[in-house]
């Protein structure tokens, strides 16, 4: 009887040890290549759907393709809910129910749902896009989280003073375009939200075209605001470069800490 | 009597440390997030005027919201005024009164004041822009602007440098594309200030397309302008780089300097 | 005998240090400047055979071109083939023949055979996007690629994150768009498919002004996405500054180093 | 007669020093602001003359100002040639005459010989070039050059690599746009030298919006490239930014090693 208990442990572990990116020792086991797969051919066949050219006359084809793959987050959410009580028992599995990562295993096997009981339209309209954020699922499979979200992280102050700096910016140079052009053109600049969409699309250098100044005072305005677009992308970019710069530097400080020892 | 003073500058100590976000020791006070909240709602009143198809009949409605808003920020003006002298007296006071901050809180509720009297209608369009900038009054609660300010201006002359480089990239550009365009597009590049136009479009790479190259030669000088145009971005973003690494590994040191203390 | 073989030996090694760039002393050697040269007008000729309005009744003269500079590679790769025994006889010569160098040497010869035995006219098209890969050829003969490739390889996984970020948000934004827009512009946002087309020149911030949102509710969530976009730049741009100071960090300290020993 | 000397040596000595930035303690000097003043106006006056709205039935004011600004430009000439002595008599005279910057001041005087002898037009359009090339006098004055000159000096090779990397991608973008395109927009697409104008527009996210893919498979090889085209702003301004945070540091170290001494 033990022996019994202690295979099925083995076998748990095992299979949560396929199932962990950060346990596999040499690259990505094949269960998650199988299941980055079954993730990307989801979204895709999502994405697809709703091109009219491709799917139409074979809506029941995409039907059957959508039950299969929730069938097999389906499974996959139940393993997964199986072996977290590796980390613990029960409460490792109720703290792994919890876990946004958990939520957003639960959330992507719903579309299915509402796909299966053939839902009102506008239902399956908000399940098509719970079925693209699947996507989100890869997240889970990535190494290199760590570096990119500590850096962001250690400065998000100065990241989100820039954003109020870029807003700041917008409301000002849509005042002035708005002074300057909301009477040449009254459907573009006749109010400040509407000088608003021209401030983003300017500030992000986008550059649609839809919308431009056109006087002379309109041109100067849009110059400087141009300028400090310029400034816009150069600010969080040098944040962000020094940020990296600090990551990586204390990444191998942490290392040379732990080679002394 | 002196225990009256003493319960007085006590109220008055406690307004302020309310006022001061520096002071706040556990995230931003309920006073200060009501300020916030009433600047935030004044400038979206403010934009939202200027579109007819919302304030159509309710001039009255934005007029009172108006009048409401400038009454807090006058009371937000007699408190601060008050609160002042905590720190030394009168002489404390008149230094606050001219600081920037206190003169941006005065001109904040100017505008109200035109809109009671019924000011002449382009007086009123000046007020408006005043009321939009009452949007700067939120510069007063971030902590970030030291690291931020600090880079940029340990390196204003190399930014300036980089400005120069700019402007002088502009009129040479704007000038080859004068002469390569301006008989065959007299309109949009029949002078080197209408040529400016297309060069401060380009360079900063925003490309609206409502000014372009259209000849053989023409496209070749506006792709050299646009390759320049990519080190015109590149430039400011490496040198704030630099500058932010800097300011980052200084605020280390001092760090390191205290704890050795 | 055995002096005619040094002598053989001496020129062949003569010929590999005029042909190697990391061995010539003082700058790039006459013969790599001619090899340069020659690359260069291949390419060229073959970018302007495709221009009708310069081709047309040239196209003997265009083909003569072409036999030419396959005939001046067919030589360098036989002076190659002869060097590269220098490193070590056979052995060297054969891995010498399955390096990517030598390969693109080859597959850079490839076309001229069918221009010469005039293959049919999908063929030569293939042969065309060949010859415009023998600017690949140009490479070999830079010294900086060491430490632009060291920066990129030591960060690959943070600039795939990014780049699987890239992904995940530009799949979101077409679908916001798609369920925004799809109604109103349904050639242009009537499917995910079709939206990410918007997606991509937005977020890249190209902005040609094909595709652009016409509603209140597109133009907030572009928005949303082309501050995002700056974003998408900003941490590639900051990946890579950081990479790059690491890169050179190393190259002192190795220095210092060997300045040490 | 020695005491004459050496008074003029003095006022030589102090004119000098009037002219030289460097030698400047406190901020430009006024002989400085003036001659910036000058190159300014000059160069406006050059760039508004273009303009046949402000020009026409003035021609005589331009050509007056232009002759008053050749004759400053004449006189500082003659005082730069009188002073350049300072540094060690007609040697340093000699070397200050082939200076770029002499060249520089004697060429911005032509202009005004063409205008006073009343040359052919298409000599006047040279000069033109030659009064606002002008502004480039103002490099003089700048203090910031060092550094800036320093970090993209150090790292040239770096940035020249990522230049010969987008010209290989510009050239295989166009040829992969050629194909996809040329035959459903021959007039944009049709070779690869005009599909290189669309190579260079998408690449550096300049975007106007003359020229875009219209295929799905044009379509994907431009998403692609746009992704490349973010690639090759990240490339140099990463260079930059490690290469001036590399200025900066070495600026710290000399200075921390006189401090030092």
């Amino acid at each position: 009887m033990a022996d019994r208990v202690a295979t099925g442990d083995s076998l748990r572990r095992r299979v949560r040890n396929q199932l962990e990116p950060a346990r596999a020792r040499d690259g990505v086991s094949w269960l998650n290549r199988f299941l980055i797969g079954v993730i990307l051919a989801s979204v895709l066949v999502a994405l697809l759907e709703t091109e009219a050219s491709v799917a139409a006359g074979r809506e029941h084809l995409f039907r059957a393709a959508e039950l299969v793959f929730a069938a097999v987050f389906t499974v996959e959410y139940g393993v997964r809910f199986w072996t977290a009580a590796e980390a613990g028992g029960w409460r490792a599995r109720f703290r792994w129910m919890i876990s946004p990562a958990a939520i957003l295993d639960l959330v992507a096997i719903l579309p299915a749902i509402f796909v299966a009981v053939a839902a009102p339209s506008y239902i399956l309209r908000l399940a098509r896009l719970l079925r693209i954020l699947r996507v989100a699922k890869l997240g889970r499979f990535s190494r290199a989280w760590n570096l990119v979200a500590e850096a962001i992280a250690s400065r998000r102050y100065e990241l989100l003073l820039t954003f109020y700096g870029a807003v700041f910016i917008m409301i000002i140079s849509a005042t002035l375009l708005y002074i300057a052009e909301g009477q040449v053109q009254p459907e573009k600049f006749g109010s400040i939200p509407r000088a608003l969409w021209w401030s983003v699309v300017t500030l992000t250098t986008i550059g649609y075209g839809d919308v431009y100044p056109e006087t002379l005072l309109g041109r100067v305005f849009a110059a400087m605001t141009a300028v400090f677009g310029i400034g816009l992308i150069a600010a969080p970019t040098g944040i962000l470069a020094a940020a990296f710069s600090d990551a990586l530097q204390k990444q191998r400080d942490e290392k040379a800490g732990l080679d002394e020892d």
